[in-house]
């Protein structure tokens, strides 16, 4: 089967004056639907709601979310643009909690307008402007440079089991654990990956799924539950996820469910590996514990699929998700290299060493 | 609040000539409706639909099945009763193959028709219909025994997380794991019960969440992918769920995700505990290798909600349940006391010493 490239998850039509559209991953894998968004609001609903999804994802829809709010606002002078800006940003960085890379692409359009000092707001608009688009083109080759170091932990016909989506849709293209994937199969090897269904919102099911599919990759979908099943039946060979923050110690938050593959996978002798680009890294937080841990609504596993499922009036827990502690994680792929073993040292090494480029 | 009995799953209504009520699990906890059995093929349709389901519940239904069978079957002879008794349980046994159960309360009905030598076929029927109503009547009697057993692991103020469902609606009354809580309950203890909704059917939603609720026990809903979580901050202090078979090794075979918690529940530090009756253990069987895994359609995950959450062709690994290694249990609950260590030493010494009665 020739594979299909799956569809961008984040597009900017036009010059500063366009706008952004966004593949509405809550309606995948039904329909294939794109939103429009022309200003800020548009942008958090769509983050908020999950429409955009993925911690790299997220921080690119945002830095482009930063153009549309502030060409709307015509402020007056450079005082008023950075009092707008700042507003914006903090608007922006309301909307979910624990993938740091949101606040990572902040924070790098908040310091080069500052570094701009006193240009007038049109000019520091478009420096913006295209200071968004070069993070969504650097998040790219990072994608690719992740599966490049990644792919050389997968020998040929190795099994994966991989949990939630960290594919294409959750970055710019191609994804940090899925790009390990698909870089192994463009070397030519044949993999097999299980699929976590990934509840409450079946990202696994319905982005990872379908993502594989449409690359021709044979993989078979399983419950969360079942994951220890086929470890111990012998058909995993490595667990692969994403990460939304990685602390300076190597604790890596995901998607909840994240941490107990983390403990099947010791306990069946499998490596576990975390694929994250550096601005995943959050240096300024010692340990995993410090990390906020996003709560979401009881509804998404009350009413998951459109109808009651659970008594009336019953109490949830929804944690969107845990933390892995780096003594459970075999190593971390990253653009610069893979991290292994996962200890201070090494991701201070990483992080800080001269590096020829993002795709090296 | 004042606990409210929990319906029934499974009644009798009448002499032989009566019908079975089977509350429809498949409706709950949005309807409590229940189904009129008036033929053999109405009780099969409802095991293999899961409209009734627990070992326990099977094995009494299909006890039940056979009065429903033989009368209208109305044989000319002894012979032709036999012969048609071997027909129909070898129908109802076709309906699941992993929850022992089943079979041992057939092949106790097998052995009566046997016993009663040449009887006239309507008295072995009349005998048959009672024995149905005696296992119907013992199992409540196993179940009290259970929790009385099992409650006595459990301190006050413990925190306990369950999976699938081994309530009353599993069994005849109160359930297995489930006799355990309410027993604490019923003796002062307080108590609160994680429970895991239990993908993909969400049995633990839709059924344990509703018995819990039904008598005031403080109850939390999570998805299974949760479990390691709540593990990890320290919130629960065991883990109790019932078997559908138990090995002669201890080895036990449970819903799909139960291995996957004894492995966390180890990992934790947490006990993990067992509650099944006698008539669960397959002493023929030496250890749960042997135990057959029933595979249930791939719908079950990719329509799970009523609506497609799964893109096209996907291929699905859904298999029922799992098996426990006897290594992981810390010890299991049955209604003559609890084996701990779990050995086959220990099996065979509960198992096969006098017992005073079956709540003793």
């Amino acid at each position: 089967m020739s594979p299909t490239p799956a569809p961008e998850s984040i597009r900017w039509i036009g010059d500063v004056e366009g706008h952004l559209l966004l593949l509405d991953q809550t309606r995948l894998p039904g329909e294939l639907h794109y939103i429009e968004c022309r200003d800020l609001a548009s942008v958090c609903e769509a983050i908020r709601s999950l429409r955009v999804r993925g911690a790299p994802a997220i921080g690119i829809a945002a830095a482009y979310a930063v153009t549309l709010a502030l060409r709307q606002a015509s402020p007056a002078n450079q005082d008023d643009f950075l009092v707008q800006l700042e507003q914006c940003l903090q608007q922006l960085a309301s909307t979910r909690p624990t993938a740091v890379n949101l606040f990572w692409a902040l924070d790098r359009l908040r310091q080069l307008a500052l570094r701009l000092g006193d240009a007038a707001p049109h000019t520091i608009l478009q420096r913006l402007f295209q200071e968004a688009f070069a993070i969504h083109a650097e998040d790219r080759e990072i994608c690719h440079a992740i599966g490049c170091h990644g792919a050389a932990l997968l020998p040929d016909g190795a099994s994966v089991l991989t949990h939630c989506n960290a594919g294409g849709l959750a970055t710019a293209e191609y994804g940090t654990a899925l790009s390990v994937v698909f870089t192994a199969q463009d070397q030519g090897k044949q993999l097999h990956v299980f699929v976590d269904e990934t509840r409450p919102l079946l990202q696994g099911a319905r982005l990872t799924a379908w993502e594989l599919s449409q690359r021709g990759i044979p993989s078979t979908l399983i419950c969360d539950s079942m994951a220890a099943q086929v470890m111990k039946e012998g058909r995993v060979d490595a667990v692969i996820t994403g990460a939304d923050r990685v602390a300076a110690n190597g604790d890596a938050a995901n998607k909840i469910g994240t941490y107990a593959l983390a403990v099947l996978a010791r306990f069946h002798d499998l490596p576990f590996y975390i694929a994250a680009p550096t601005s995943s890294f959050d240096l300024s937080l010692e340990s995993g514990q410090m990390i906020p841990i996003e709560q979401r609504s009881a509804s998404e596993i009350t009413h998951g699929f459109g109808r009651r499922t659970a008594p009336e009036n019953i109490a949830v827990y929804n944690p969107a998700f845990d933390v892995t502690p780096a003594s459970l994680i075999t190593a971390i792929i990253t653009e610069h290299g893979i991290i292994q073993p996962v200890t201070p040292m090494e991701i201070d090494h990483m992080l800080n060493q001269p590096h020829r480029s993002s795709g090296d």
